[in-house]
């Protein structure tokens, strides 16, 4: 098969990162008779420089065009260190996901054996952890209406949920369960919270079309307690935007992996993948920034057009260079054979295609 | 000193851990020659099955007209296994605090070095870890207005702000950081939420008056990955409802001691002390429930009336009962020797009297 794919190179580390995800894309696209049409694209930092815009109309149109999204990172300490800057890279990244209407957030949070030991959990308490975020991206309390009295001794604001917009991602939620582990947990305040209510109301009714999946609900506080003590008992989480942004966060630092983690932004016609981590601007060009978390975006990008035995192939490269210490050196590992971002690229890829 | 204290010992077994926290206090009065006054009031279940009412109008006059109030539990499982029930146990609780206008929830979080095996997190992590998180209590989205549309389609919640709420409970903040390690820790959403920025505005313009006093801030997400990664570095954790509702939980499993975890209600006039544990109905009577985090209580009300040195004999008499293993079952230590509810008072008390 052909596709299209938006190559976002990004800002700082990003370029290199990328270029290692593309290694391992290319070594997929041989191995199993595909072509990726790479187009690439400018946002952020870069494309400030290039064309006095965070995101020029040309990367809308190519990511509108594509059958997905690669993207590296964003941000310049140039900007950060310049609060009076009124034109900011994350400005872009903010504008092309509204575009797009990727509406849907998801993050994988997975003990990786060989990086166990770099959670601040007990090997016990982690081991074998494998679970979905799925967060709601465009509704909820960032979006709502916000006030500020004007004597300035009052503020508000509002959160707000639609039945449609819960209706889907919680179809995407389920359908990702499908292929899992058939356990959605549903993380909410519907305790005290009108909005949370609507949410469990229309998860439950939804849940009715997937008998074979087990639903599961959680108040928030429940569930930040429940991630460190049974982290285990997760195979997708369900939540609204703010309970999102916390919950993955915070599953982010529990499989000691950090540095390894994906994520998608999904919409009904596009999708976007990326690194959690940042532009890391100090070493740009050094060579030394770890690319597995965008070789894993690359992961849930094949993922996300169907790939799935491709995707495997790369989430199994991954694991073998973990397990021989084939790492950048951030990889704490006793046995510390640091290489470079280039030399995991080219492991990754030679692994997927010689793989038996 | 003579003080009025407002007992209540609530449900299941809320009386005999009570009971245990009265010997604790009975001790100090007797070592420093204070008065303390028990005046006995009902709430919760028991309440209701003598009066009809969860909170009964003479244990809000006892309450108001008290120096403090130490509470035990509430919840009969009765109740909640009725889902049609109108009147609830937990309403009176609720309806004291809002009778009271406590609006200052504080829990202290401390890893105990002979539990800090029952932690998740590695011990190298969590060793030295003694914080408070200070959540407001009574504003936010909590008590914001909540709608849904007509046809059922939308809802939404509103959360409210003013600067007189926010600087209450600041005071209460700074003023138990003064007596501590002299930091506080701001957490909130400002990046997106005006009710946010209100906090960091109000908050920082009150730091002024506390020249001795680090401020720090964390967005809500980070605050969540830091009480993992890193919570030693915590002293005074401020917070709204929301943030202080997941914070304070998340906080309670990490030391891996929830059980031993108490907290206290304040408001201007009046406070109340009670362990963060339910009514635990299937061990009413038996001699069996833990009575450290309500003697531990009794240790934050004598604080909380100035008795500093009286409430450190009660601190140091629970470490000395898990450090010597005199604790009930609950407790899993390597060398088990359980003993009862009764025994454990008896020993704190005892160690309270004959201190060296
Ligand atoms: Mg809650
Ligand atoms: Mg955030």
């Amino acid at each position: 098969m052909k596709y299209t794919i938006a190559v976002i190179p990004g800002d700082g580390i990003g370029p290199e990162v990328v270029d290692q995800a593309k290694k391992a894309l290319d070594a997929v696209a041989e191995a199993y008779d595909h072509i990726f049409l790479y187009k690439e694209a400018l946002l952020g930092a870069c494309a400030i420089e290039k064309t006095g815009y965070p995101l020029p109309q040309e990367t809308i149109d190519i990511c509108r065009n594509s059958d997905a999204i690669l993207y590296g990172a964003i941000g310049d300490p140039k900007y950060d260190n310049d609060p009076s800057a009124r034109i900011r890279p994350e400005q872009g990244l903010l504008q092309l996901r509204k575009e797009l209407d990727l509406y849907c957030n998801v993050r994988p949070v997975k003990a990786y054996d060989n990086l166990i030991h770099n959670s601040p959990l007990k090997r016990e308490v982690i081991k074998g952890t494998d679970f979905l975020v799925y967060r709601e991206l465009t509704g909820g309390i960032y979006f709502g209406k916000k006030e500020v009295s004007a004597d300035g001794k009052m503020a508000s604001d509002v959160s707000v949920y639609t039945v449609d917009e819960i209706t889907r991602i919680t179809h995407l939620a389920f359908k990702a369960a499908q292929k899992r582990k058939k356990k959605v947990t549903l993380v909410d305040e519907s305790n005290v919270l009108e909005t949370s209510r609507l949410w469990r109301k229309t998860v439950t009714e939804i849940a009715k079309e997937y008998p074979e999946i087990t639903l599961e609900y959680l108040f928030v506080a429940n569930a930040t307690m429940q991630l460190i003590t049974n982290p285990k008992q997760f195979d997708v989480i369900l939540t609204e935007n703010l309970f999102g942004d916390i919950i993955s966060d915070e599953a982010s630092v529990i499989s000691g992996s950090k540095g390894l983690i994906a994520s998608s932004s999904i919409g009904e016609e596009n999708a976007l993948f990326e690194p959690i981590h940042g532009s890391y601007f100090e070493a740009k060009g050094k060579d030394l920034a770890n690319p597995l978390a965008s070789i894993l975006s690359a992961g849930m990008l094949l993922q996300h057009l169907g790939l799935n035995e491709e995707a495997d192939a790369i989430e199994r490269a991954v694991e073998k260079s973990l397990a021989l210490g084939i790492t950048t050196k951030d990889i704490k590992r006793k046995i510390q054979n640091a290489t470079t971002t280039s030399k995991v690229g080219d492991f990754i890829a030679d692994y997927i295609t010689n793989q038996d």
